[in-house]
C-alpha cells in the first residue's frame, strides 16, 4: 500500500473540489421476505443516476471480515490506514462530547460508582445517577488542583464522565483503576513504562482527592477510570493532501474525528437538510468537504429496516443540492455496514460510488450492494478512496520518473 | 493486513461451527477442445447450489503469480500469512511420514547415495534402492548414539529418508552436506551462526558414523543431508481464533500441517466418504473442521483431466452429507490450482465459496473459475478466509471504538 509520505510527495494544491458524503452504516443485508437490502428497497433515483455517471465498487473499511468501530471506519475514509493509526477509547469519549482535546493530553473514561464503608465497590454505575447530578458532581471535581497537570472533569451521560490530564510529557501507558467487578476496591493506577509514572501519580492523586470530596455524596461516592489514551497526533489532511478540509456533522464524535485530522468544523443543524445547506453556504471556502449523515446507522442499530430505507430515500431526495454544486469529485460511501437485520455494525463491505469527469465510468446503473459488487472499482480497501479522490480531482502528480 | 495479534484480540469463543473443505489443487485450466476447465466440465449441482446460496471469489494463496507449495497453500487457508510463516523442507518431509515432530527439533531431508573408494559421490540416489532396503538401513542407523542429542532416522521412499535431532538449544541454521552434484565429496556441515554450532557438530558426527556403518552396504554406502529446518513454533488456532479445531485428512503431510497449528487429528479412512463420515461422527466435539481432499491434486499432477473431473463429481455427490449438518459457516476452497494441462501446481487463483446465514450472497449460480471471478468476494488473498469465516460465524468482536 502506498504510504502517507508517498501520497504527500505527490499531492498538489488546486482549486478543484472534493465532496465526501459519508452515510453512516450504509451497507445492509437482504430482508428474507423480499431478498432486498435497505439500499435495494429504497427508491433512490438520484443515487442511481450518480452510479450510472460514476464508478462503483465495494469498500472494506479495515480488512475482509473485520467489523469496524466508528473511529477506524472514518480514519480509513480520510486516507489513514486504520490498522496503523488508532484512536483510544478515552480520546473517543471526549470527542463525543465536543471536548477540545489537544496533542499531549491524556483522556480516560470514567464511571461514578458506589463504594461501601470498607472502600469496596458495590455498584459500578452508582445506581445510574441522572445526567444533571453527574454535571453537578463533575463541576465540583473540576476544582481539584493536581500537582503538575491541568485537570478537566467532563460529564457524559448518566453515570459516565471523562477525565483529561493536560501537561508536559504525559504518557497514557498505565493500568485502569476500574476493577471491572464489585466486591473489591478501586485499583491503584500502575505505570507500564517509566515514562508513564507521571500519569499514574496524577491519576492516583485524582482518585484520592475525589474519594475525599465525594465521601458524603452516596451513591456517587467514588470514580472509576478506564481506557487511558492519548491524542493520536495524526498528520493533518492539509499536510498530507494539501487540502483545506471542512467537516459537516451533526454528531459530536464525527466532528471530533474530523478535528483529529485537522478539518475545520462547520456549524450546522441536526437534519440532513441543515447539513446540505451548510455545505452550500461554505462551498466557496474549502476544497474538501466531509459530510456525515448519522441516521442510517441509528435506524440500522435499532433494527428498523423501514426507517433505514426511509432515511436513504430522504438523502436521495436532497442529493441534487450537492450535485447542483457540480463538485469535481463526489464520493458516496459509508464508514461500515449496519444491517438492520443484525442491529449492529458489521464486516460487510460498503457500496461506494465516485463521480468525476475523469472517472472512466462503468456499466453500473443502480446504487446497491449487488450492483456495486460488479462495478469497475472492484472490491477494495476504503483507505484507497482518498488517493482516488485526489487523482480524480487532478491533485496528484505522477509517481516516479 | 490485519495481524494475528489483532485477530486474537477480537476473537471470541462461541458454539457456532465452521467447516473448511479444502479440495487440493482445485483450480484448473480449460481444455482446448471444449474451452472448459475441470470444474466447468464436471457436473456439480451441489457445489452450484452452494455458490448460489453463498458468496464467491477467487483466492490467491500466496500472491498473484506465485505458485504455492502445499505448506504455504495450507498456512494461508489456516489464516497464517505464508510470506511470514514458513515451514522448512526438513520439517515438511517428516510431516509427510506422520513423524511426531516436537518444538525445538531439527529435521533434515536425506538421500542414501553411493560414494567411491576416494569418498566422492558417484550416485546421489544410490541407484534408487528399494523402500524395504531403505527401512532396513534406517533401522541400523537409528542405533547411532550422538553426543548431546537424541537421533531419529526415518525411511521415506526409495532412497529418501529423514533425520531428526532432538535436544536442547538446537538451531537449524547450518549448511547442507549434500553437494548436489557427483564427483565431489559430501560437504562438512558448517554453522551459519554461533548458535548453530551444536547442530553442525551433531550432523558431522552423524555423517562420520554413518559412513563407517554403511561402508559395506554398496550402493547405499553414505547419506547426504539437505534442508535443515526447525519446527516453526506457530501460534495455535486455539490461541489466535479461540477455536477447538480438528483435521480430517487421509494423507500424512496434511495431518502434519494441521498439527503444526494445533488441530486435533481425527482418525479417518482413505476415501472421500470415509472423511465425510469422520466429520459426521465428530461433529459435536469441535467448532472448526478442516477437511482435506487429495485426489483432485493427484489427478491434476498426473495430467488426467477426466480423472480430476470425475473426482470433482464424486465430491459434489457426497457434499450434501456436509450441507445436511448445517454448519454455521461452510467454505470450499483449495490450497492452490493444479491444472491437468500443466501436470503441476500453478499460480492461478482458487475458486472459493463461503456460505453462512450472514454472507450477503451474490448473483453467482455456478461454482467455477469464471463464475467466481464475478463474485462479490472479488479477488482476494486466501489468508483472509479465516477472518471472513470467523466474522460469518459471529466470532469476531468489533475493531476499535
Amino acid at each position: 500500500m502506498i504510504s502517507l509520505d508517498q501520497i504527500k510527495s505527490l499531492a498538489t494544491q488546486s482549486p478543484s473540489k472534493i465532496v465526501l458524503l459519508v452515510i453512516d452504516g450504509l451497507g445492509g443485508l437482504p430482508k428474507p421476505d423480499t431478498g432486498k437490502t435497505e439500499l435495494e428497497t429504497a427508491r433512490t433515483p438520484n443515487l442511481d443516476r450518480l452510479a450510472s455517471m460514476g464508478i462503483c465498487g465495494l469498500a472494506d473499511p479495515v480488512s475482509r471480515g473485520i467489523t469496524p468501530g466508528s473511529a477506524p471506519g472514518h480514519l480509513a475514509l480520510f486516507g489513514y490506514d486504520p490498522l496503523r493509526f488508532t484512536v483510544g477509547r478515552g480520546i473517543l469519549e471526549v470527542l463525543g462530547i465536543d471536548f477540545d482535546i489537544k496533542q499531549g493530553d491524556v483522556a480516560v473514561r470514567g464511571n461514578f460508582c458506589t463504594i461501601d464503608q470498607d472502600g469496596l465497590v458495590i455498584d459500578r454505575r452508582a445506581g445510574r445517577i441522572s445526567t444533571e447530578k453527574n454535571s453537578e458532581l463533575c463541576k465540583t471535581l473540576s476544582d481539584i488542583v493536581l500537582n503538575g497537570a491541568e485537570l478537566f472533569v467532563v460529564p457524559v451521560k448518566e453515570h459516565r464522565l471523562a477525565v483529561v490530564f493536560r501537561g508536559d510529557e504525559l504518557s497514557a501507558d498505565v493500568s485502569d483503576s476500574d476493577p471491572q467487578k464489585t466486591g473489591v476496591a478501586p485499583q491503584t493506577v500502575v505505570p507500564h513504562t517509566p515514562a508513564a509514572q507521571k500519569v499514574a501519580k496524577l491519576a492516583n492523586e485524582f482518585a484520592a482527592k475525589t474519594k475525599a470530596i465525594l465521601a458524603d455524596h452516596h451513591p456517587a461516592n467514588m470514580v472509576l477510570l478506564r481506557g487511558f489514551s492519548q491524542h493520536p497526533d495524526l498528520p493533518t489532511m492539509r499536510q498530507i493532501f494539501k487540502l483545506n478540509p471542512a467537516a459537516i456533522a451533526s454528531y459530536p464524535m464525527y466532528r471530533g474525528l474530523a478535528k483529529l485530522v485537522g478539518m475545520r468544523i462547520l456549524d450546522t443543524g441536526t437534519t440532513i437538510e441543515d447539513e446540505f445547506d451548510t455545505l452550500v453556504q461554505h462551498y466557496a471556502q474549502h476544497d474538501f468537504f466531509f459530510i456525515h449523515l448519522k441516521k442510517t446507522d441509528s435506524s440500522g442499530e435499532d433494527g428498523d429496516f423501514d426507517a433505514k430505507v426511509h432515511v436513504l430515500e430522504e438523502i436521495d431526495r436532497l442529493l441534487p443540492q450537492i450535485m447542483n454544486l457540480e463538485p469535481d469529485v463526489l464520493i458516496v460511501s459509508g464508514d461500515h455496514s449496519t444491517p438492520a437485520l443484525m442491529k449492529a455494525h458489521s464486516w460487510h463491505p460498503v457500496p461506494t460510488v465516485l463521480y468525476s469527469k475523469w472517472c472512466r465510468h462503468d456499466h453500473i446503473r443502480e446504487f446497491s450492494e449487488p450492483a456495486c459488487s460488479s462495478g469497475a472499482l472492484g472490491r477494495f480497501p476504503s483507505v484507497e478512496i482518498m488517493p482516488l479522490a485526489m487523482a480524480n480531482a487532478l491533485k496528484l502528480a505522477k509517481f516516479g520518473a
